[in-house]
């Protein structure tokens, strides 16, 4: 633990945020770091609106841009998911500069389509764990600790306990990473766990998607596949008459991809720490 | 219009059908073709039940088999969407022998997993169009006349009014296209006009599954992209502010994609027939 300042800037590339959230994650900031090490600058464009996202895609795009090239931000952390960074991601990508590579990204869900583009333009930094909104979870004070803690201090037991700092690690929300597949901002995976996570989504969808990672190409070079959890799963009909993870070690079956057993991610107040990459 | 004969043999290869069904469409074609010109023969796989599916992952790809390779049956026409075709394709690709090639492939949907693989594995007389499940649409009885008139007859009259047989067709439910993507089943889809529907989705999936579909390399080869219908989309909290045409639109322009306007299919009862390549 060192004493330098950490400074955090938070852009909302998907949905937005609501300014009480914001508020709510001031003070826990505040209380956990009282010397202000935490510093955190949240973009007016999280609080935009237009249609589904926070603000159009040209301002979303531009808030991202103006912190990630910014020399005098340490951290760039996703107020939420919901949808649209694949919207912006391409303009993302284009417009990075030097500075950008100097600095920590933190995010899951659908904010998981630029962790993967990041990733894959060779970024060091880039993590899957819990984003600004997550304070309104029950609990969620815990996830929004482990965020700062992982931003501020690299802390150790922020992370999901099977990441070690030798094997190299990913983690997806399960819908992102399909919808990335066969796309140029799918990122090269081999050799990695690969650590998967639902929410909200029908049995037969949890299925569909995992036929559709376990059978692209690239996917198959994985070191093995790990089962975050899959909560708030919508009704079936008729009953699918398999869980998720009898649904995923099905795929890694029939694909060859070595069952890793399960991780400690997911759409909850739990969701850990996953570094992509092997950089802890 | 000849006299020969056509035996169409149907199998379910995702969700069952119930036998009422399979009675009321052996009554249209009856009534339809009182010379017996049109031979319906539903595979006992149909009825089967198992979990989501209709049968196992075994017996429906046995099934499909059995009258795949059947020399005495000239159509396969598949009972009905749902879920499921993924998983028996591999299976399926795998065992088809010879006499597979000489027949007709009808469906769409879920089964447009099977069409994309059978087109991409050379198969010549591959079309998306009605199911025997249409019979319960209001109107379906049309849908499965224009089914029989495209089975037994090629009418004509029965094709998606832009297919002349001189351009390239292939259509797809756009999630079960996305779900393909960067898959060993993916088509070839260079210089087709490529024509997607839509059901049952929220207008924020609708609009990442066109960003997925719209960003892949092979498929930023097609001629361009026509919309067919998208019906009963779900709630989108907040509202999308788009709508289905102007989504398209936006990623049609965005990929360099050409936007060719409307196409007469849907999950509806006016759903036309759209044969895969150019042979009419």
């Amino acid at each position: 633990m060192s004493n330098r300042k950490c400074r955090i800037a938070v852009v909302a590339p998907a949905s937005r945020l609501s300014p009480d959230v914001a508020d709510k994650v001031r003070a826990v900031a505040g209380s956990l770091y009282p010397d202000e090490r935490a510093e955190i600058f949240f973009h007016p464009q999280c609080f935009l609106s237009h249609g589904h996202f926070a603000g159009d895609d040209e301002s979303r795009a531009r808030a991202f841009l103006e912190v990630a090239n910014d020399d005098n931000i340490d951290a760039v952390w996703f107020a939420r998911g919901g949808y649209g960074s694949c919207r912006i991601t391409e303009a993302v990508i284009r417009g990075l500069k030097e500075p950008a590579r100097r600095k920590t990204y933190l995010g899951y869900s659908d904010t998981g389509t630029l962790l993967a583009a990041l990733y894959r333009a060779g970024f060091e930094a880039v993590a899957h764990g819990p984003m600004v909104q997550d304070i309104l979870r029950e609990g969620g004070d815990a996830a929004i600790r482990r965020a700062l803690a992982w931003m501020v201090d690299r802390a150790p037991k922020t992370l999901e306990p099977t990441v070690n700092g030798s094997n190299k690690t990913a983690a997806f929300n399960i819908t992102v990473l399909s919808q990335l597949l066969g796309t140029p901002l799918q990122p090269d995976l081999d050799g990695h766990v690969l650590m998967l996570e639902e929410v909200s989504e029908a049995m037969y969808r949890i299925d569909r998607s995992l036929f559709h990672i376990t059978s692209n190409p690239s996917i198959r070079r994985v070191a093995g596949i790990m089962l975050g959890r899959c909560s708030d799963v919508t009704a079936n009909e008729p009953d699918f008459a398999m869980n998720e993870e009898e649904v995923a070690r099905f795929w890694c079956d029939k694909s060859g991809i070595p069952w890793l057993g399960r991780a400690d991610i997911g759409h909850d107040a739990d969701n850990k720490i996953v570094p992509f990459g092997s950089s802890v």
